[in-house]
């Protein structure tokens, strides 16, 4: 398989991913097929959206690509046979994956769109962050929750930016695109799955000396 | 009344409509003034905030036209009486009417505006959509709610959706723009008319065979 | 000192306090370092980034300023030891003046720029009150709680209002940029301080004759 083919196959795997997360909570929420497919589209294509209004980048993703508007569609859709086949171990553990590859490939596409248009290192990690990560904070807004990757203390956003800064400083050394971009997916990408594999945890921050 | 006109006095008690909508829901939760105007303010534009900033138009609505501005701010102002007003079943009714007219107006000029900057089809009755129900979505966000749109069961966005599709098929089809317009606003707000006064219900979209 | 150098220094201690404001939410929700970073960064950029969205204007402020990214995030890192200092009444107070100081200018540098870019005078008042208002309201979407602003009933977004208004009404009168600047945050900073060493408090707006 050529890389387009590749990252093609993940960036669709990611949406589904990403998608069926928030189709998961809506349905949870006694949502109707309305709010389950305003929920899964806000959680697939929020971070990238939020990314181009910053970076001023017109057409977005999905006015560019609306087949993928009609995959979300045709998910919403198909949520109850979708979620009956999510009950097999199996299919949940393939969608942790999916969602690893996504959080990989957004992290870097968005941190790679970032330094193209010129901004500063930092704030392209910070944009590739935002890319993977803003779609699931924005599908829990919408669910009136506090967004779980701030508090459910399992690696996340933290492998986003690690990929991200290997990815930056591999392109500052002159490395080929196709292996700055590949190195950084599979570290974001690794050390997600690592995480969640070995249960590693990030401390709730402690609030200063209150022994809590 | 010549066309204009009449889009001119739908598009005020539209964002009466909307404006009041969001006056009720944060007095109920004991706002002050400037809570009061805020969600007023985003439940009255923030779907056409919304779209145009997906969009890149600019100036927005708002700003272009910032009487609409003093008008929300006026019923704000005016929000005690106004409420006392609404007590009054037929009050009531003129609402319902004027929020579902604001439902076909938002959602076919959304609809139209995107078409004209060239978006796809399927993009552009999103647009509309986005137009039309976005402002609510806002305000239920502000008020700490789950987006009433997403979860009441009674058709409000589908009426955007299939009122967007008629006003795009007829203008594929070479009708008139005031013909595919005027049918457009006419079958969103008729359907969401019928849908109050009939009692439909969307169901809660199941999650697969769990026999809730 | 020289008016820059004291901008400079206000708009330092501004950032500060509205970091600190988001790191106490986050760390009373038990939030990791990941999520103390993200609220703290929406209340120290919110206001001002959707602002620059409205205005089309690029590039973002902390695009243009990265280094206030590190001191946020460095902010973050610390938050353990700064919380600890924070409960020295003293500090407190500190950051009670350095919140009223950044209240000040960023509603006032909010309506200068939406007034240098030929907006209507409302709205570079509201312009002014979104860039010194909506971080907090995003940190607050973003913890799961109704902006504070909204329903705190303690004289915030009135002050940069006010101060927007006599800010606009001495440009338009033809006095110097750093007379009109500097009256304008005064009058917003000052009316905050002095509503809460008074205690100002602004009403539950009625819900119309419900004796509520």
């Amino acid at each position: 398989m050529s890389p387009e083919t590749i990252l093609l196959a993940i960036e669709v795997a990611a949406t589904v991913a990403f998608a069926l997360s928030g189709i998961l909570e809506a349905t949870r929420r006694r949502m109707d097929i309305v709010g389950v497919f305003s929920v899964a589209f806000a959680s697939a294509f929020g971070g990238g959206t939020l990314r181009d209004l910053l970076l001023d980048r017109r057409p977005l993703f999905w006015v560019q690509n609306p087949e993928y508007i009609w995959l979300v569609l045709a998910m919403a859709l198909a949520a109850p046979l979708l979620l009956r086949a999510m009950r097999h171990r199996r299919v949940d553990r393939v969608m942790e994956g999916a969602d690893a590859l996504g959080l990989g490939l957004f992290a870097i596409s968005g941190a790679s769109l970032s330094m193209v248009a010129g901004m500063p290192a930092l704030v392209s990690v910070l944009m590739g962050a935002i890319t993977a990560v803003c779609g699931g904070v924005l599908r829990d807004v919408l669910c009136n929750e506090i967004p779980r990757v701030f508090h459910d203390h399992v690696p996340y956003t933290l492998c986003a930016f690690i990929g991200g800064a290997v990815f930056l400083v591999l392109h500052a050394q002159g490395v080929a695109p196709m292996v700055s971009t590949g190195t950084g997916i599979v570290v974001t990408s690794g050390l997600r799955l690592l995480a969640v594999a070995r249960g590693w945890r990030i401390p709730a921050w402690p609030r200063g000396g209150d022994g809590r």
